[in-house]
């Protein structure tokens, strides 16, 4: 495994693509240097989009946080959250009825604003379901785990609702050496509960990719092999940018370790195009 | 399938074990007509275990709580736990150390009282793990679901420990239509965060049918094909039964209604030798 | 559930994508009526692609069969496989070295036309597997199970390589009573035995839906709305259909029959905006 | 990780439990040594059992097995085959009709002897299901792989039977390099095609442990602390000896080389109390 300089080459793309945490940041902050690299890309005319497994918060709040971080020049139009895709979902699927979910008040101001009423789990009427229509995973947060948890397995045993889930990632972390259960950990539970599949959104899944590879193709001419995406895990960006057909590089400044990245790929099979300590050098 | 009269079924055998939940007890209590059921076997001389995946209570706590609830002959040898099952292999395989837990208090003084110290997980310092030996799941209570869950998430990643299981069921039911996630269920979340597999005790696995048999060659002569299992539960009382070679039968007193049983039996392939709407005629 | 007429649903869109097998044909040969309904939806310029998890054979090949069968006005711009898929993945990010595979030559002719060597498992040399840079499952056809099967298993325990499935069903239909193990299957046999997960093509995922998309936008204005995915299988066309965000219609001239329908929808969650017996009324 | 002498520590034990392949042989016939440590443990008095997943042989054939290959003093009753807990349970459970099975004529004659007439899946009639009562997955040989497994699967969907997997094996061995799929990999197949779970003999389950237990109890007192489990494989030996209660030794003779031995008990969890390079020394 050659572990090589980020910056030579993300310059020989037309498009990088950037997962956040991991890539952009960590439990820290922003990783020292970002900013940087971010410069030279723009310099370099290569068009960036950040690719992020996150439902809690819209594109606006997302690039508001990159600022108070101390990065300065991201637009919230060049990310892409999996909280958009199963928006996107929601609002073409679901036409009638409350949505019920479980998360915080503003993730589901933002993703749930389709016209439909929404309803936080810990407020639905096991008794009177009728008018409930879809259920959502949202967040790990804004509910209490055992009262609503097991109100949500009640629920999606009464009565039969797609269920999506808007952020599939199973943790993230929370310090240098701990880690949260996240949305898609705790869906998981409930799946395991019910023996169903919900419908995930999120990396890997084609969709985000799909969504961004779409947007810039009303702003050029941009095909796959000029496409590069940049991740720190390898069953979510690496597998995802593989199946998409874009170029890959892991980084190791997020959930893959140096010590662990050879033995990690060799066992999984997903292997990227490229390795790179981080997007700094 | 045909559905058939218990007490004429059970007559014809030497012994019967009886799981417990949904098969003597319900979310109301007793089962009406049980006391009856029982009389008659004891009548008859049939030698009587209940096998029960429950980890937090002691036997004699088990015994008191059938007494409470109007069942008057039970003896708490006549009981066996998959707490038991846990306890054995905890005192048998962990020689120091403390055994760090998620659950009641009570449970932890019932399973782990076997000369070694133990500690909730919520007291656990994550920096300083070198005296805790082993991890055991015991009840879905005592702890704060959110907090406690993550930090025995963390507390796994940070070091590698025997992890048991001491009731593997995933739920338990808490009224008519309603569920709770049990010690199994939140293992399995816990598993899934780490790709890993803890040891688990309770039916199916062979361990208490294995303990209740061993338990009867002290008091006489028993075939296995003297025995009945009798369960609600498909995959843990009848396919544990089947596996360890008693015969078998489910009851529509519990987890599967009359309408889901011809289903759930060809859709599993778990084939009960008699199926009975309760013990109770 | 209501089962409802599939022509007058069918004609309130602008594009209608369709599976092959159990849509259009099955065992027997073409549904009887199919060409009808065909030429009812040319006569209202609905547009029709046709999505079809199949990596045996080139699109010509699948028009021609469709022509033999009876079905006269299918071109093979129409059509749209999961081995395209896979194609387009190899030509991306496979670029040198040799290609071993499981299938038939004729498969592999098509699908692995990128300018690189393909060699069938059967010829590769297990002690020299220096030139071999990926392997595809393209067929459950043309190789010895027993002999090429584990020979696969071991030549993947050797080497660490992409692999790619190129068609992810587990069987196929091969009379009305019988199905045959698919590629997708003995994929999931390989699987399993290396305890990884391999790169899987065809429905549900979102490649075959978004070529068909963006082939629609050369063509014309197609909103997501105005699309309708119809095919005879949950979790693959419904489940892909539902996630990529177009309206999906169960038929239950497949896969899925009359009395499974409503089961198996409650039991997966997997809900169809439409269920109709068969295009053909 | 340290790696100890398996001779010094056997001597502790009043009973030695050794599973046969990886641990007493290999591809290349009997480990060279073995028959000198067998000697050590005969005249100190140390009881030894042999339990191994195979259902191709009959304890006869077994012992017969190691004395050609050179093991001069294994008598037929020393040896524990997951096959013979198939057999039990058939014998116990299956009453009449007669037992379909895909392996050889030599495995199905010594399971299946239980009065009841059996049948090779290849002489099945489909149409003419009604006398078939049970199916056993025996032995990966003695049947043709594409035809033989794809009418099992046939067989499976039209009647719903208890079928029962004599040895869960995935793969075993067969040179230093390679491995082939074991009855338990094709069954899994099979399991995975028809989404149900069969019922599987074989360590780590807990009945061939129970059986060596209670034939060691009629000639002796052996507690399970006078136990030890030796074998090569964590998730089937170790596992299953850990669970059942006994001492476990990890010898890295076999499936588990040196290298990898840290990892993988870090990985799984599953924690020998003892780790030995070989039992030959």
């Amino acid at each position: 495994m050659q572990v090589q300089s980020f910056i030579s080459i993300a310059q020989q793309f037309k498009a990088v693509f950037l997962d956040s945490y991991g890539v952009l940041k960590n439990y820290n902050g922003l990783i020292e240097g970002v900013q940087h690299t971010i410069d030279i890309l723009r310099s370099k005319k290569v068009t960036i989009r950040i690719l992020t497994n996150d439902a809690s918060r819209s594109q606006l709040q997302q690039a508001e946080s990159f600022y108070s971080l101390g990065l300065h020049n991201i637009h919230e139009s060049e990310i892409i959250t999996s909280g958009m895709m199963a928006k996107q979902f929601l609002e073409q699927k679901i036409r009638d009825g409350k949505i019920a979910y479980l998360g915080t008040e503003n993730s589901a101001h933002y993703i749930l604003q389709s016209g439909l009423e929404h309803i936080p789990v810990s407020d639905v009427d096991l008794k009177r379901l009728d008018d409930i229509s879809a259920f959502v995973f949202l967040d790990d947060e804004g509910f209490d785990w055992n009262t609503d948890i097991n109100k949500t397995v009640n629920l999606l045993r009464h009565k039969n609702l797609p269920v999506i889930v808007a952020n599939s990632d199973k943790f993230y972390p929370v310090s240098k050496n701990d880690v949260a259960v996240a949305t898609g950990g705790i869906a998981k539970l409930v799946e395991n509960m019910l023996n169903k599949k919900f419908i995930h959104f999120g990396k890997p899944d084609s969709q985000m990719f799909m969504y961004a590879y779409d947007q810039l193709s009303t702003i050029g001419n941009y095909g796959k092999q000029e496409i590069l995406m940049v991740g720190d895990t390898l069953h979510t960006d690496i597998l995802g940018g593989n199946k998409f057909g874009v170029k890959t590089t892991l980084v190791l400044s997020g959930n893959t370790s140096a010590e662990d990245a050879e033995l990690q790929i060799n066992a999984t099979g997903i292997i990227p195009d490229y390795v790179c300590e981080s997007i700094i050098s």
